[in-house]
């Protein structure tokens, strides 16, 4: 039986995803978990990789499994097998053919900051620390220019090869609660990096480093060196992963 | 010169404040760290201990340091020398009798739980999981009957000697939002476990295991076994300290 799980993790300590020969990975983690579980050998396939030290809330895998668990037992029980910082939050059965990564449609990334001119242990391990408050309508009007469909060359991790960069971006989102700011974006898909580039773009609007006019030429030339830094991965989390 | 300075630590790695044989504490890290700063021993007070694995977000201390650094600046260049789950947040010149232990006339705590049938880890290092969601009119009612002046015997935990257990609680609030929870609590002194055993009666009110009008009972007879259980440390942080 395929079985869809949400997993949530805390990214800090792990290299990400995807297996590796260097650091532990997430996959390893769940693919040990669900083998103890079963008593056999699983195989998990997620929606996408995250980068070494990003979070996940809502991450979606799939993984084919015999039915001796109930769907809805699986992640308290599987959770006793994980460590603490990655937890499934639930399961359910899927079709055979559903595809955790080829079947996904939108995913939602959250890009948290919070202002502060020293850094505050309590949040620091899930947001990234800004001195200064950020203008938060310039940052609102370079998202304004993000959101759609473009071909995000820019906004690429320089040295990475793709065929198609071009991604649609359905919603660019700013919130600002008690010096703590989120950055919800929403798209069909992400190139590498991306979001947290186009968190660095935002910030580099928001503190005139760019005006956010400038976002439709550096869109339209693809230039990577002239949108904004690549933003740590601490501050990045996959909130959700959609399907049809 | 005296000096007074806010911290905040992340308290999941430490034995607490104060120093100990085993395990690090807060306290010696603090103290290795301004003695590099200042190139001489120096030895740091805090208002209060906080527990192994309890947080701080307004801890106060006290020190005694020659004036080569401006107050101001005191916390960044300190940071430096402190580990990323302890930081300097602000600090000022105190008078030369201000003693951040015997000056504090108020604290406040706040006791953090989530509700979720599995663990989160993004929320799970600073908050308590609960599984399902008390009654929080049950809450309230039992905390306006711990609110005030009163004899906590009860609230202490067992096996502990102190002349005088006798505490004001100024306020007891319990604010809930998307399934966090969180207990405020004002007073001009706690007893050791008091603040968790008030958060554990609060949530034997709130799941019925106890009725809200046994609370002046249970104050009254001084039995802790009629209180709550004393709740995890990691649901604990220490807000701030309030001097005259």
């Amino acid at each position: 039986m395929r079985y869809k799980m949400i997993l949530q993790y805390n990214g800090t300590c792990y290299s990400g995803w995807q297996r590796q020969k260097n650091g532990v990975s997430v996959q390893e983690e769940l693919e040990a978990a669900l083998s103890k579980l079963y008593g056999e050998e699983i195989k998990a396939v997620a929606s996408g990789r995250t980068d070494a030290g990003v979070h996940a809330e809502g991450q979606v895998v799939h993984f084919d499994a015999p039915e001796t668990i109930p769907a809805a037992k699986i992640p308290l029980a599987l959770n006793n097998f994980l460590p603490d910082d990655i937890s499934a939050v639930s399961a359910e059965k899927a079709a055979d053919d559903f595809n955790a990564r080829f079947s996904a449609k939108r995913k939602t990334y959250v890009y948290r900051m919070y202002i502060s001119p020293v850094r505050l242990p309590l949040k620091d391990l899930f947001a990234v620390r800004i001195s200064l408050m950020p203008d938060l309508e310039k940052m609102r009007a370079a998202a304004r220019h993000i959101a759609g469909e473009h071909d995000f060359s820019a906004f690429l991790a320089s040295g990475s090869v793709v065929k198609n960069t071009v991604r649609t971006v359905y919603s660019l989102e700013i919130a600002e609660k008690s010096g703590d700011i989120e950055i919800t974006v929403e798209g069909n898909g992400f190139l590498y990096n991306m979001v947290r580039i186009i968190a660095g773009t935002l910030l580099y609007a928001g503190t005139g480093k760019i005006a956010p006019e400038e976002i439709p030429d550096i869109l339209a030339l693809g230039d990577r060196k002239r949108a904004g830094k690549t933003m740590p991965a601490k501050g990045l989390s996959l909130l959700c992963v959609e399907y049809d």
